[in-house]
């Protein structure tokens, strides 16, 4: 019993210095992220270049306990841009907990058996003022109920889809992948192709990329250290496919187009997406959640 | 059994006569808006008087039957206009009809014992380009499963609420109501305020009006004659709230202001909107269902 006991305290050790570990890389990504965003702000040469260079802007929030949780129920920080290159870029890290009220914990592996969770993330879109540079969406995030995984991906919305730009996108996601398991690139892939879906236009969102969810190979430095290398990907591709078409010359019909676009994007995320309506169910963050949202969108 | 053959008989006679009757006031009642709105158009005097006077373009749309359903299952006539005044309107009449697949016939009364059904309505928004006129919707119906009853009501959304006018509004629906029921005004007004809530935003959409649904008193020509009264009152209240603020100077930021309210309008229809989630799931026309959304929202 005494051994019982010494292990359940060494294996919750052990799952706090996950967490720690999870929550300090989420943040450590922001940084570089913002870092990387804000220095293709400076090195721009476009047709807005009078425009002063963006800058993100920090806001901590605090989560509001539910009224049957108590204490400290964690919180974010959203890092806001809007610049000439990123229209409106949202990069929101949070690490949240507390208890699941009903029906959610029945929504939710290993919350059923008991309510408590433990959430940390980081999640980023990116709405860009040149209709020739595409959107972006990424997210990674680790949960533990009585059960512990990583979920994320990334994905692309290109208003005018360029090959060269798609396969870029996926060689480098794909490459993060297969250095983990040759089957995730295949499996993430089909399931990002199905996720990110307008089945009332019966089309895609974007072009796609990887959505993984509920992963947990029974080795957690490994999914750790895959979950890194995704966002590690991201940051490597994203930043030179903007740089590669920021500074082009573009028209009033594309920009049109691109708001057109953006109108599918906020179709989407408020009729579909699972994070946006979990979000809103129960009581999150509203300006973190819809940071996602266009600044400027049109259905003509 | 001879005699309750014919009773059935007439039974149904009746019902042909009602659904013919509903289903040619809507389409009346189409054109009287039509003229109202066009007339607006002409009239328009504002800021940018230098464009020409909207006109609306109709395009009719039949109805894909489901897999398990067969034969003809009606369809509907779409008026949209984009114009000066009004900067994207769309006045739908449909009359559909056919079986409701599971799930959907256990929402619907009448419709777990029998799955056949028929509906017709007219439905309404207008989005308007100047911030100084308030947007507006409006939806009667009459719907027929093994019950039968109408539906609908009016709201404003002013992005700048003005008391004359939300009073206005409301005395005229008011007195549509109360020419039949006195406890009809309060009830269907408080319904509205209700259902036109964001709660995750705690906010009302606009300043309210009415709603009801599932109305069967019993007397169906009294119902009838209500619902033609909504109508009616809608019809001459509103074009005369437009023509008082509609030649107005607005500011940019102003018109910023509408945009972002804009964007609150596409999230209460895209989360919440019973009638939005209906069609997409069960394969509406998606133009004319999400003519609602605004032609240009912002979320800055």
């Amino acid at each position: 019993m005494a051994t019982m006991m010494t292990d359940n305290e060494d294996q919750g050790a052990i799952m706090e210095d996950r967490k720690a570990r999870a929550a300090t890389w989420f943040e450590c990504l922001r940084d570089q992220i913002c870092e990387a965003f804000e220095k293709l702000e400076s090195d721009y040469r476009g047709p807005l270049s009078d425009r002063p260079a963006g800058r993100f802007e920090r806001k901590r929030w605090k989560r509001d306990a539910a009224a049957h949780e108590t204490g400290d129920t964690g919180g974010g920080e959203m890092s806001i841009m809007r610049g000439r290159v990123f229209e409106k870029v949202g990069v929101n890290i949070s690490t949240v907990y507390g208890q699941f009220a009903e029906p959610f914990n029945k929504q939710i592996p290993g919350a059923e058996e008991d309510p408590r969770f433990w959430a940390s993330g980081i999640s980023l879109v990116a709405h860009m003022r040149s209709p020739l540079v595409p959107a972006v969406h990424m997210n990674t995030r680790m949960i533990v109920t009585s059960k512990s995984w990583f979920g994320g991906g990334a994905d692309l919305t290109p208003t005018f889809p360029d090959e060269a730009d798609t396969k870029t996108f996926h060689s480098a996601l794909k490459a993060a992948c297969d250095a983990h398991d040759d089957s995730y690139y295949p499996r993430f892939k089909e399931w990002c192709d199905t996720y990110f879906f307008l089945p009332h236009r019966n089309e895609m969102r974007g072009v796609g990329g990887i959505f993984y969810d509920q992963l947990n190979s029974g080795d957690w430095e490994e999914d750790f250290s895959f979950t890194r290398d995704v966002g590690r990907a991201f940051n490597d591709v994203y930043p030179a496919l903007v740089r590669n078409h920021m500074d082009k010359e573009w028209t009033d019909a594309e920009r049109e187009a691109l708001l057109v676009k953006r109108g599918r994007y906020a179709e989407f995320n408020l009729v579909y997406d699972r994070g946006t309506k979990f979000g809103l169910q129960t009581g999150g963050n509203i300006d973190a959640i819809l940071m996602s949202l266009p600044p400027e969108a049109k259905w003509p």
